[in-house]
Parts: structure tokens; C-alpha cells; sequence
């Protein structure tokens, strides 16, 4: 990657132009705050000059609703030769490009899952990436030179690839982000009007809760709204459950024996299953680099094929943890190598074979 | 305070003995568990020798089911002059005292709020309560000599006490402490059957809500099951919250642009106060030291006086912060200082004024 632009220099779009300035790529900045956009400039994430012919890349940091607004205008004015974003949620700008019209074959989504409590170029950082998941979400029309782009972008900020399909990227973070962000404000509203004496005499544990519930709330509204129907599926399930606790704590004292023994078990089945929900994320946390191995797997430069072998490693419930592809994004055909989980490939390999795909060493 | 009996020799109770000793309080340790009181007397907490003769109090480290089992063992054989708890669940073991029979006018529940992630005597800090809240339960039939030994017991490990009623304490452990842990428990649950790229995904936010569901399932289904109503009252209200939240989100895309408005008013609604929840406990955090202010109220010393005094306090909204009493247990009548925010002050002594109390500068 020679030349990029980042359009947003808020904390996300400036701290990817301070990485990619600081591997010598020549960063255009373009925001509509032009004291953002100076302000970016002044701190070595590039120049405000418009590039003199298409960028290899350009990264819309900008909100998720004027993502599909801004590509369209980039694209139609020939700006780069590969797009990308930045967005916390990856199907709904797809679907508004689509709707209007935009190229989907030189854009590929991205989520970076790093963020700071602050907002605006000072909070920017060339570190921000560094070891974090970066999510890239090809869709079935999108070219294999404009991932490979993509690839590298991650790479030069320091971060982890992890390739999925929009809509389970979306369920994830309704799972992982969105999700909990309600039930942490949920828990901190009962607080809001609560007697003085209950506040004062709580803990960490309500601190550690109810934290985040602390978000901007105009930045919290427009990410609920633009995964509303994943999130409402999450809570959904959820509220089942704080149903299911509260029937569970009020037949602890049943006269009947059964009730009582039935409300203890799904009490006690409940914090069990909090206990190894949570933990998963201390083993993530904790837990050794994932040792991973190569699936090589022959694939031509056609629209659609990267994303058909993802779909069909996604069949097998196995994730693509990394991604390489072996070629130029001019030559018709090539291996991608898919990094999986050791003791997974074996059983890539075979599938994919099985499959038709020509799987290679 | 010279002498007291500490039975129960984990975390809590170690350290609460640690303190005494410290100020040359003659300590006398029990536990079942004759492993930790060894322990326990090594670190130099006390002696397991037992007393000569009865001690000025006695301190129940012991779980809340045990309570009034202990407490009535210790009454009958003339242990101690006071004697006090330090159970995170207040109601249910008063109860049970009354229930077999236990002497309530030596008796004052007390919560410290304070707590390690360990257990055992090993866990245990000399300076574990320091500047921590320590709530004082006194029932109807408690007597002054016996809070005042409470008082110092709580000054002697360098917390703060707040005298709260039994009910009123249960109710702030379930919004602050009970609830939450559900709360998070439950959010817990749902990613462990979740897929792997979404762990892997998931951030700092996921991290703090879930954090305290890894905590012991067998410590929490006690507590959960000690108070049990009220932490059912606190969900139920956080189910109907919750309940509307997902109504919103699945009507944020309403055809009909009444319900879309109804529903972003409705999210933006619970985030915000979602921010104000937040902000009291920030607010208690980070806030400056209480600014207050003493009423003095002359009181008899029977049973009851004290317990009527704060009772009419609590019925004006206000939290009695600090309690001094200024005369000695034996003396028949006194003042006793109740600690309420300035601003509070000219109310609370216009209010019991009003209401018969003879009330002093």
C-alpha cells in the first residue's frame, strides 16, 4: 500500500492514519470538521492536499448511516481503488449500499474491536490496533485484491484479522457489545432515583457492572438502532432466562418440597452456566496464542469465490482465523491459505476435498 | 472494648480479629474448621484459648444460615455482653432468632461492606475495612451498650458505620450487590454456548459486566437464597425495563412513524438514565468527603429508644450517616448525636421537634 485516504479523523479514522503515515503510506485526510481534519494533520496522521490520482485504499471512519452516502460519492468520483470501514455493524450499510447503487466489488466492510472513552483526533493513537481483532466482512461480490488490501491495512496497524460474514458479525457484537451495553444501562437505571444509603454502601461489583453504562448515549442510540433486530434477539432470550430466575427465587421458600428442589437446581444451574460463560473470556484473556494451521485451497479470481470457501468452511462451525492469499490480484487464479485451529485442519482439508475444492499442502 | 470472641476464622472474620489485636483487644478465636483457626492464630490474630469469663463482644463470621444457631449457643453459655454478625442478609437471621428464641436486646446485626476475592484466613488484612461502609442493623429490642460496642467494633477496624434498618438493608443489597450479580450471571450464561469467533471478539465492555459471575456459585446461591424476596422485586423491575427496551428496539423501524418516534424516545430514555444511575455511583466514588452535621436528641435508655429515633429519621428520607452517643451504657437518659448531611440538618431536628423528640444544638 503506496497512498490511502482516511475520510473521519475522530479518534478511530486518525489512530489508522497515524499507523498507516508512520509505515511511510502517503495519507490524504478528509472530514467535513475541518478543525478534526487540521487537527490530524498537526499530529503526523497525513496531509489535507486531495491526492493527484486513486488511492490504493480509502477508510470511511465516519458513522454507520453515512457510510453508504459517502462510498457512492468516493466511488463515483474515482477516489480509490479499494474501500473500506470502519463501522461497529456490518449488514445495514451493506444493505444501503446495495440500495444505492454503490460498487460492492471494491468495498469490503471492517470492524476494528478497539476504541478509547475518548472521542475526537487527540484520543487517536498509531498503537490503538495493536493485537486487537480487526473484523473484515467480504461480501459475495467483493473482489480479491480489495481484501487483500484490507488484509493489509490490518496488518500495518498491527492488528488480527478475523474474516466473517456480516450477519454473524452482527450477531456477535449484539451478543458480545450491544447487548450488554442495555443490560448494564438497564441495571444502572434502577439505580437513578434509588435512596442515597443504597448507593453509598455498594461495591466494585456494581462498579464493574454498570460501567459502561456510562457510553454516550447518542453514539449507544445510533449503533442500537443500526443492529436493532439482533440485539432485540439476544435480549429476547435473555429475558427468558431473568424470568425463569425470578420464578426460581420465589419458590425457594415453596411449601412444596419439589418446587423448592426444582427452584434450588435451576438456581444453582444458572450461576453454574454464569460461572463457564464467563469462563470463555478469561481463557481468551489469559490463554496461549492460538496455534494455528494452513488450508491451502486452489480458488480462481472470480466474484464470489473467496466468499463461497468461506461459506463453506462456516458450514463445518470452524472459524478462519487468518487469511492468506498467495497471488497478485491480476493473475486469474491462486491458493488462499485459510488458517485455522491446529486440530481443525485435518478436518478442513478433507471436507473442502470432499467438496470439490482442489486443497493443496 | 478488651476482650472479644471471634467465631468463624475465614477472610472476614481473620481480619476482623487482625484489627482488634492490633489495638491490644484480647481476641479469642473459634472455628469448626480447627485448621483455619491454627492459621488464623499464627497470623496473629488471637489465641484459641478459650475466655475466662464473658467478653465484651462477640463477633459471628459464620454463614447467615448459622447465625442464630451460634448466637443462641453463645447466649446460653453466658459468652460474651454483645454480640454482632457480619452476614450480608439482615431480616432473614433476625427471624431466626426470634424464631429459636435467641436474646435480642445483646444482639445488633452488622454488614461490612467489604470483601476479598479469596477466602480463608490467608485472605485476611488488618486493613480490609479502612474507609469501607459497615452497616449496623439494631432492631426494637437492642440495646444501646451493645450498638455502642457495634460502633467501636467499627471504628476500632477503621470503617464507617451506617445504621440502617434491617429491611431497608436487604432491599439496598438487592439493588446494589444481589441483583447485579444476577444480572450478570445471566449475561455470563448466554456466551456459554455462544461461538467462538464471538468470544473472541468481544472486548473490555463484555469483561466488566461479566466479571463478577465467575464468583463462587455455592457462596452466592446462600445469599441469593437468604434474600431472596427482594432481590425478586428488584428484577421483576428490571423484566418490565428490559421488556420495553426490546419493544423499542423492534420498533425503531416501524412503517408507522409514530411508533418509530415512540421508540427512540423510549431508548434514548433508558440511556440516559442508564448515564444518570451511572453518575451517582461516580459521584460516590470520586465525590468529596460528606459534609455533615450533627442533631442532638436526648433518649432514654430503653429498649427501643434508639430504634424509634432512627425509625423517624428514615421516614423523612434522610440517612443517618454517623451516630455518636454521648454518655456511658449505665447512665439512664443522654444525647445521642445522629450525623446527617448539612443541608439535611435544620429539617431533621425541625421534623423530630415537631414530633415530640427533645431535640439539642
Amino acid at each position: 500500500m503506496r497512498s490511502a485516504v482516511v475520510v473521519g479523523t475522530g479518534a478511530i479514522g486518525t489512530s489508522i492514519a497515524l499507523a498507516l503515515a508512520a509505515h511511510g503510506v502517503s495519507v490524504h485526510l478528509d472530514d467535513v470538521d475541518s478543525t478534526a481534519a487540521r487537527t490530524a494533520e498537526a499530529m503526523g496522521a497525513g496531509t489535507l492536499l486531495p491526492p493527484d490520482g486513486p488511492v490504493d485504499l480509502a477508510v470511511l471512519a465516519v458513522p454507520p448511516a453515512h457510510i453508504a452516502g459517502v462510498l457512492t460519492r468516493l466511488q463515483r468520483s474515482g477516489t480509490a481503488l479499494a474501500y473500506t470501514d470502519v463501522g461497529s455493524v456490518k449488514s445495514r450499510p451493506q444493505h444501503d449500499i446495495e440500495a444505492t447503487g454503490g460498487d460492492r466489488s471494491s468495498y469490503i466492510g471492517g470492524h476494528p474491536l478497539a476504541g478509547t472513552e475518548r472521542s475526537g483526533p487527540l484520543a487517536a493513537r498509531g498503537d490503538l490496533f495493536q493485537g486487537r481483532p480487526w473484523v473484515l466482512t467480504p461480501s459475495d461480490r467483493t473482489e480479491r485484491a480489495v481484501l487483500n488490501q484490507a488484509l493489509e491495512l490490518v496488518t500495518l496497524c498491527s492488528a488480527t484479522p478475523v474474516v466473517m460474514d456480516p450477519v454473524a458479525h452482527d450477531q456477535a457484537v449484539a451478543l458480545t457489545s450491544h447487548a450488554p451495553h442495555l443490560v448494564s444501562a438497564l441495571m444502572a437505571a434502577r439505580l437513578a432515583q434509588a435512596a442515597e444509603a443504597s448507593i453509598r454502601i455498594s461495591g466494585q461489583g456494581l462498579r464493574d457492572v454498570t460501567r459502561i453504562a456510562a457510553g454516550d448515549r447518542v453514539l449507544w442510540s445510533e449503533i442500537l438502532r443500526a443492529n436493532a433486530d439482533a440485539v432485540a434477539a439476544v435480549l429476547d432470550a435473555y429475558a427468558v432466562d431473568l424470568g425463569q430466575a425470578v420464578t426460581a427465587l420465589r419458590g425457594l421458600d415453596s411449601p412444596d418440597p419439589e418446587v423448592r428442589k426444582r427452584a434450588t437446581d435451576r438456581l444453582d444451574a444458572m450461576l453454574e452456566q454464569g460461572n463457564q460463560g464467563r469462563a470463555r473470556i478469561d481463557r481468551k484473556a489469559g490463554g496461549p496464542t492460538a496455534d494455528l494451521a494452513a488450508v491451502s485451497v486452489a480458488i480462481t479470481n472470480q466474484p464470489g469465490a473467496l466468499a463461497r470457501v468461506f461459506a463453506a468452511v462456516g458450514q463445518l462451525g470452524v472459524n478462519i482465523e487468518d487469511v492468506r492469499i498467495e497471488q497478485g490480484p491480476d493473475q486469474p487464479e491462486g491458493f488462499v491459505d485459510l488458517l485455522v485451529q491446529r486440530e481443525e485442519a485435518p478436518r478442513v482439508a478433507r471436507q473442502l476435498g470432499a467438496g470439490g475444492w482442489a486443497v493443496g499442502g
